[in-house]
């Protein structure tokens, strides 16, 4: 699959289609959004928010939710903020996303069905990692949304004049459904 | 300008905008795309790789690269491969990344300025957190390309039998460029 979009992307070339997008790195919309990996949100959230290339930061990850205030969607939203001119920050879940109820220890049994070694399962826990707690999904998406608009909000190092809002949107129909009003950080 | 996207997914939704975009969670190319949250990449990217909604799991951060091993990034990379029927996963980096060159005092400083307290961040460094170390960018974008290749390829989680490739993809025309040839994992 991949050999093919490598050909899609010779032909993108040799048509000259980038021309279309030419933007610049700064969001023109002044907006960064934290959404879901999920394959229904490529075109779909763009679509339903009217959404171009060149108009916001988009940071995605299994869910679209932040657990951890010192990982990688934190430090985007950081960078996003302090280096590229936003202003105002979007967290959207989504209706039947995968991290919904998702459970470790059916996700452990499809590791060592796929030939992850149980030794090696075992040695990451005596070396301190949690990996029931990294894998565990959430069981409320509403609330997921609350906790990581409150977590973008009292982040320590977040500017104070930033708003955060918290949003789901539906995966069939996507409308949007605001969990928490945007507002400022503190 | 979060009331105008509002306002645009009324219209969407009225419109019965979404029925174009119905398809399952489950990617049909079975890729999963690791890539920077850059304003540029929102429609060029899936541009030049002709990838439609349905496609692939999108996971972005800034940069596009990952550098902890217990992360989002890689959690959602697990969760793709696990969970949602992911065999290919493709790293892609981009030309003129704000986080090449990413100076760590520079954004403490911007943060100071904003009114983030000078003795909240030594409060932190003093609680353990390395904030020094988790804002550095990247100085070498084909560099972390290729560690990021390695760190999927050799995590002791990830199946041995998932494909994964690194490239670096040019905002200005859209061209990929291959890093790493896609091969399996171990």
């Amino acid at each position: 699959m991949i050999e093919e979009m490598l050909r899609h992307n010779a032909q993108f070339i040799q048509e000259d289609g980038a021309r279309r997008f030419a933007t610049s790195k700064y969001p023109d919309k002044g907006i960064a959004i934290v959404t879901c990996m999920d394959t229904r949100l490529v075109e779909l959230l763009p679509a339903a928010l009217g959404i171009r290339g060149g108009d916001v930061k988009m940071i995605k990850n299994a869910g679209g939710t932040i657990t951890n205030p010192f990982d990688s969607t934190m430090r985007s939203l950081l960078v996003a903020v302090y280096e590229l001119g936003v202003t105002e920050i979007m967290v959207i879940a989504h209706t039947d996303c995968g991290v919904q109820g998702m459970n470790p220890h059916h996700m452990l049994d499809a590791m060592r069905s796929r030939g992850v070694d149980d030794e090696h399962i075992s040695l990451m826990k005596h070396c301190g990692i949690d990996l029931e707690a990294w894998l565990h999904g959430f069981d409320d998406t509403e609330l997921a949304v609350r906790e990581t608009v409150d977590l973008i909000r009292n982040h320590p190092l977040m500017a104070a004049d930033v708003t955060v809002g918290g949003y789901i949107i539906n995966t069939d129909t996507g409308a949007l459904t605001p969990i928490c009003r945007a507002s400022s950080a503190r």
